[in-house]
């Protein structure tokens, strides 16, 4: 079971950090989630609820007597401790019993999946540690979650590909579709029955999944599909992606609708096309364990600029995993827009990211999206790239 | 549209509640959203992103160039500023620029529903204000969020009583199949099976809507269906919602299997259910704008006690809207388990609640829930209230 694996995981992580326990503290999950809960738990909750793992790698929950039932058939825990009454003083209790000195909780100003703790809750909780004792440090548990979102196990590896496989079979299905007069609605709307035929859900927001950027009047970003229209000479590039069975991919293709006269797409959009891909290709090889983030997105966009192309606004890749964007370290440069501390991290074993340069040409948007594994020693396809752009009549 | 009803009606609350600029801080809503959303927004955020409803009621939402184009086309809000690179600069100088003062932001000790923002996020916007002035104040956006999801407009009271019919149909559906022998496992199937022919969703997690307690061995509150099985002489309580167009209900219905050689069920049973029904009917003559969650239930819960049983553990009803559970004030009694500033404020037309009282017997669980609306000058029944236990053979 993968939340059992999560929070075995999760034991182990807290011992090497130095933390006493780490809290994750809920309420109400149908209304305010948690992003890490998908990883170490099976319901939702209906009432305050401390979930803890507790150094030694005991799981604890305290749980409110309606939940505590549906919890304990879980049987991911090793105790459930039904409260009744007032949760501040059980968990208050709890705390003090276990002498904890360093409490890690959700919270982090840079790293949203690390961040699922409200304000309101954290106002409580520190209301609590002061009663205890001066010495209980409260700190955030975003290296926690960032270790146990970012290390993906075998079976979340399997998933990933399998939703990788999906969504590039739907991207070769949309070959035979996508031709002169066909709109970004109805490009939307093919993609949108092929997932239904597959039986998969988009990875992000359906009204924005595919993104269709098509042709030079298309507004690259997340905006839903217009009516623009696919014109002989237009180049589309397709943001897709597919969640199948709790497990994300984000994929992009570049498509070309062909002049009556051509047999391969023009010479500025084949040059960009090309860029890319080598840009992605040495990505790759440079990447491994170890490598930061900035150096990754270094190695891409260096390799773009040098070839005379303006460097893209935005990362070079994020990581991907139950959503299309993981949280944790990302591969950018430092800059105002991402926070130096998620791309100065060294990459692990086991991470799987996005690599997704982009050039703007005079017939529309080029880009690629690949996804990548990060080995023991270096770094591994997961996506089958994109070896030649789509050409289409 | 909702969402333009919901943002106009925030305008004249901000105005009430002198409120200079009211704040949802968002990022990533796919990973961590914020209940109030789906009242002020219709596209999902990828980026840092601020909804402001401003004093006078303009509404403004600082947006990353990824997302402003959605946004845009949405035509929810007076203006979409797009920033390039840093949101804190932005923001800054947004809040500088308007000369906010009070600046309420989504966050709430006791109410789930008003606590949307996260701690990190409030880190970072205390950092903001910091550099400002050190006249702003940061105010808890919590009595602008419970009077916007819990005044129901017209709209909004239509949807949610089609979700309420919905159940009721499927509730009746339901008792032509419960008989001697099946499981809760079979009666919870049967729900899911309705909810897909009529094309609707669970109002809460599907593994426990319907919940279903099912004879003496049967523990009350949010579990899983068991193998429990259907014998004669045994009541059954049901809990069961479904969401439709956006909003939902939350019912309990309580069924009694027949003895071969009973007509109706037996006294003990009878008369837990006729206690119940009185002590609702009591409580909706009594309710009405201006009467406080603490009084409605103590009106049903002393008739109860009254009649020699004991109070149930739980609160009485508690607000319904997009969530079956919908934050806000709730009826209740003042104690450890609800927070006192929940139970004391008055009731307001336009809101929904459940009336939700249950009897433990020898036979198993009596429940009822209905749901009733607050008018100008009283309250009035939603659902149609069960007036028999529906008998079983």
């Amino acid at each position: 079971m993968m939340q059992k694996e999560k929070l075995k995981q999760a034991g182990r992580i807290i011992e090497e950090q130095n933390i006493d326990i780490w809290l994750t503290l809920v309420r109400e999950t149908t209304m305010n989630n948690d992003p890490v809960l998908p990883f170490i738990s099976k319901v939702e909750f209906t009432a305050l609820t401390g979930i803890m793992v507790i150094k030694g790698g005991r799981t604890v929950v305290l749980a409110g007597s309606n939940d505590a039932e549906g919890i304990k058939q879980t049987r991911l825990y090793d105790e459930v401790i039904t409260y009744s009454g007032n949760f501040k003083n059980a968990l208050r209790e709890f705390l003090d019993e276990r002498k904890v000195l360093r409490l890690a909780v959700n919270y982090s100003i840079e790293d949203v999946a690390s961040d699922g703790l409200s304000h309101g809750l954290f106002l409580m909780l520190q209301d609590i540690v002061i009663s205890i004792s001066d010495d209980v440090e409260i700190v955030s548990a975003a290296p926690i979650i960032a270790k146990l979102r970012g290390n993906k196990s075998l079976a979340e590896k399997k998933l990933i590909v399998e939703a990788i496989h999906t969504a590039e079979q739907i991207f070769q299905d949309a070959r035979d579709f996508i031709r002169e007069g066909v709109t970004e609605q109805q490009i939307h709307q093919f993609f949108t029955d092929r997932m239904k035929h597959y039986e998969v859900q988009s990875s992000w927001q359906a009204s924005q999944c595919p993104g269709v950027m098509l042709g030079p009047q298309s507004v690259p970003g997340h905006n839903a599909p217009t009516e623009i229209t696919a014109c002989k000479g237009d180049v589309m590039d397709i943001d897709f992606g597919v969640l199948k069975d709790g497990y994300c991919s984000d994929l992009q293709r570049t498509y070309y609708i062909l002049e009556d006269n051509e047999e391969c797409a023009c010479e500025e959009v084949q040059r960009a096309f090309d860029t890319l891909k080598e840009a992605v290709r040495r990505a790759v090889e440079f990447m491994g364990p170890g490598v930061t983030g900035e150096e990754a997105d270094a190695e891409a966009r260096n390799y773009v600029v040098s070839q005379g192309y303006p460097s893209w606004n935005y990362a070079l890749g994020h990581q991907v995993g139950r959503m299309a964007h993981d949280g944790g370290m990302i591969l950018a440069p430092k800059s105002n827009r991402y926070n130096s501390s998620l791309v100065e991290q060294p990459m692990e074993a086991g991470m799987v990211f996005t690599l997704e340069p982009g050039i703007a040409t005079s017939r529309g948007y080029v880009g690629i999206e690949e996804m990548v594994y990060i080995t023991e020693t270096g770094a591994e396809f997961l996506s089958t790239p994109q070896q030649e752009i789509y050409l289409l009549r």
